[in-house]
């Protein structure tokens, strides 16, 4: 009677925690993301598998109707998994789930995963801190459009003057680059871009904030901008 | 002839990656941090283990030191673990490591850890993004005075409005959160604090920015600042 949410890591089934390899192996049933997919190995023969992603040209699931089949599962079974990529807490709606899970009375327990946050800046050798280089970072989705972002919101990513992490960004990376340069970013600043990190389609590229062509890569891409991107610590 | 550098997690044994417990397992030598100890029981019994942790009280081995020990390792063996707490490449100098090791010739393979950045929040119901609250975090280092930070800093860690996560800030949070306050923040922002987070000592508090006094737990302790603190979704 409890519903594991898990992170289920950046892509590559290894990077799975200890836990959270258990844990699919106990599951009654799990409910899944695609990107999740290769974990589905470690599940027992008998366990239920749900596919609760969102497939290229299938009717999604809305987040309302996974929160009531979380619901609807934990009041069911004696060990339910929600298998998320990467970390639950890290732009995965996490929350929302648990509260669903709250109002309903569920008990829950939150595993952490390797979010792409780690593993993408790893994959391009952009060690997200380096002593006397970056000693901060802030990480932000691309999913919302720069000429929405709030007044002075631009201009306290660059004065912070750290490592800029941007999730979920391949549509709008080159309006987010000159909002950047436009807010006082110097337009040499490397940036290292990594798609599907840590998985058999890995590409990494690298450019500046100023000449951001050569790292439009498509999605899912994360972008590592600052000087540790330039450092290439593969 | 590979020296890995793998991620140990927060604390918690069973947070470790599955890849992560499997190269411990097949070490030849593995040097190791203080808090990765629990991990050494997954090691064979012929693996030769090298404590390159500061102990209380005992000497320190400095990074020159270690990164030494890592090349020596890397020559005179196949399959060499650099454990380290938390992610390689999150306030863990890494980069310095994985510096030594290329210029000493020697393979290397960093293999990424669940961070306190993202374990710490988790054990205190703290989502470090969550729709319609916070769409950003910045992490930072509490090792700098604050009196001592580059002008505009603490405006621009205010003026992104996300969450705000201090690393090992046990001795300056007080000094922090004065300078938050006097940089713009709300007095009442919530703030929640973790000492040794997903251990047996793990210890929650929670405050505001204006009354720290109730989350100084003594170190290692993770800090939370902002909206997501006060949901304690755990």
């Amino acid at each position: 009677m409890t519903v594991y949410l898990v992170g289920a890591g950046p892509g590559d089934p290894e990077l799975v925690t200890v836990r959270g390899a258990r844990l699919i192996a106990a599951a009654d049933v799990i409910l899944h993301d695609r990107l999740a997919e290769p974990l589905l190995e470690l599940a027992r023969p008998d366990t239920e598998l749900v596919d609760v992603g969102k497939a290229p040209g299938a009717a999604p699931i809305s987040q309302e109707q996974i929160n009531q089949l979380l619901v609807e599962a934990g009041r069911r079974h004696h060990c339910v998994v929600r298998l998320k990529g990467g970390d639950p807490y890290i732009f995965a709606r996490g929350a929302e789930e648990v509260e669903a899970l709250r109002r309903g009375g569920i008990d829950y327990t939150v595993v952490p995963g390797i979010s792409s946050v780690l593993a993408a800046p790893a994959a391009a050798g952009a060690p997200l801190t380096t002593r006397g280089v970056s000693r901060t970072f802030t990480v932000l989705s691309g999913h919302t459009e720069p000429d929405t972002w709030p007044d002075g919101y631009a201009a306290s990513l660059v004065g912070i003057g750290g490592t800029i992490v941007v999730m979920m960004g391949a549509a709008r990376i080159a309006r987010i680059a000159a909002t950047l340069i436009a807010a006082g970013a110097d337009a040499t600043t490397p940036v290292a871009a990594v798609r599907s990190a840590t998985t058999p389609d890995e590409i990494v590229a690298r450019a500046t904030l100023g000449n951001i062509e050569p790292v439009l890569l498509g999605s899912p891409s994360v972008f590592v901008i600052g000087e540790v991107a330039g450092l290439d610590l593969r």
